[in-house]
């Protein structure tokens, strides 16, 4: 944030407003506060009969790895019906939203993860713009090493447990920052 | 939002990006695409023995109508973080956070609303800045008629039936604008 996008000063800064607890964007100028909150990423696993449905990505970060179809919830939408879009616009699928299964915070990225389990309606589907391929998996055919988020892989890694178990509640969670490698175990050597 | 808060320009206005589906805020001298997606609001349901703790909020909106401690979530932490902060903040009270009780769309005002269930540790609570009094009430001396807002009266609804039930699970729901009351129900008459 360079200007304040309300009068145009540039003499903005970060400091804590009064009666508030924590830095903020404040334009001395005319004085708005420019709050920054997280974002919530709203998704689904589709079912078909004893397969999920993933999607390979068309689109930066994660080019070409797997997901489940989830994108940032818009302006004037409910939880569900943020994933009933995605599923459309990423999968070309028509889902039956059912419980919600997993929330997940990122905090060092400043987002929340909402997914829930769906029923996959039919088989007329097929990749968006933001999907290079879109098909269904088995259990034993999950490409594990290819997915794109470790929101996903948490994701589907709890269903297929719960599957087994015959019972699938609300998983909440959170992902904080993958600690580095030890450089000894990335040697070349 | 009036000025490109990356460039200063003041030539911005709402067109669908290309790629995109939805009006967004484009800065036609950078180029950048200014999004604005819904806020998450946290919080919690702090239990003792058979009692709840509320806050009478010192603040607009709803001044000196009771609550729930919640507010919204910051960067750099997880949802169960926000709502124990908020329960600090608010109430002057340390909780241990339950399980993930309410999910609450207001698709009208942009807004998630995610409550826990809480356990409250000690009986050392106050107000804080935001709020006039925290106390805690049996179910039979909740004042309903005075709950700040529609998600806390939902919420609290749901929590005493549940506690019949014996059981609590995750109530996911969305609230829409509320419609109008009829004229002739408001007339002096």
């Amino acid at each position: 944030m360079n200007f304040c996008s309300h009068c145009g000063s540039r003499d903005i800064g970060l400091r804590v407003p009064e009666g508030d607890t924590l830095p903020r964007f404040v334009c001395s100028a005319c004085g708005v506060i420019h709050y920054q909150n997280p974002q919530v990423v709203v998704g689904c696993l589709p079912e078909y009969e004893n397969q999920v449905l993933l999607c390979r990505r068309a689109i930066e970060p994660r080019y070409g790895k797997w997901t489940l179809p989830a994108g940032f919830l818009e302006n004037g939408e409910s939880i569900a019906t943020g994933a009933q879009r995605e599923t459309i616009e990423e999968a070309g699928a028509r889902v039956e939203v059912g419980d919600l299964y997993t929330v997940i915070s990122l905090p060092y990225i400043n987002q929340v993860y909402i997914m829930f389990r769906a029923r996959l309606l039919d088989l007329d589907f097929g990749p968006g713009t933001e999907s290079l391929e879109v098909r269904l998996f088995g259990e034993d055919e999950v490409p594990w090493e290819e997915l794109a988020f470790r929101t996903i892989t948490r994701t589907l890694r709890n269903y297929f447990l719960d599957r087994k178990r015959g019972a699938f509640p609300t998983h909440v969670s959170t992902l904080e920052r993958r600690p580095p490698v030890r450089p000894e175990l990335t040697a070349a050597a």
